[in-house]
């Protein structure tokens, strides 16, 4: 765990959102989009088929439970789970609640525009709502 | 399983590979990318979360091994790995091996442009080999 560090694209683009067994999570700076990161605090990892059985497993549990919070916490018509990793090689998997009216739909996320950064006050709560939603019972 | 049945527009997308224990396979009639859409035989799932969990689990075993075959039959910079759903709502797991020489790459194949059909002799050459690779030992 000692050699995990987070890819420089992934700090700047996103916020700490909290840390689960396996994964940091982290929430992406577009407010256009509930869209969670799930990063895997290992090293070197690039392939969800680079982790160990065991951690896929909870790999799996934690983006469950990520779906799960967006669901709850905002209005989701489907959610979009994805590990690409074409830009930034470090394994991580999106978690993202798409709504049929967002800017996007039905196209993906990725290269839709351009983000729109979270205005301050609504990121604290946001991050503040995520974290307690992810880590709690 | 009896009330499974393939959403019309991934079968009209893609071609059939063959059945795994818990998913059909298909090949997407794009030669631009090999991409397998891994498609679970059971009514009425939208979301990866709608699988018992012992269902998760088998997908993730049925991903990794698509993701390994494609690995192993085509050049492979990077594997996407999806489930989106904005389109076709029925559950389905994209797998697509990417080359940072391919047409869309650093983007996703979402949207890229137009599918190039596969040739006829292609197509049955490359169903075969992904058949025996994915039902193999």
């Amino acid at each position: 765990m000692s050699d995990f560090l987070l890819h420089p694209q992934l700090l700047t683009d996103s916020h700490p959102v909290c840390e689960l067994a396996l994964c940091s999570v982290r929430l992406m700076d577009d407010a256009r989009f509930p869209w969670l990161i799930l990063v895997p605090r290992q090293p070197f990892l690039r392939e969800l088929m680079d982790l160990a059985a065991e951690d896929q497993l909870t790999l799996l549990k934690e983006v469950n439970r990520a779906g799960r919070v967006l669901q709850r916490l905002y209005p989701a018509d489907k959610l979009n789970i994805a590990a690409l990793g074409n830009m930034v090689p470090q394994l991580h998997v999106h978690v993202i609640a798409r709504r049929r009216d967002d800017e996007a739909w039905p196209r993906p996320v990725w290269g839709a525009g351009n983000a729109r950064p979270y205005a301050p006050d609504r990121l604290g709560r946001d991050l503040a709502a995520l974290a307690t939603a992810l880590t709690g019972a």
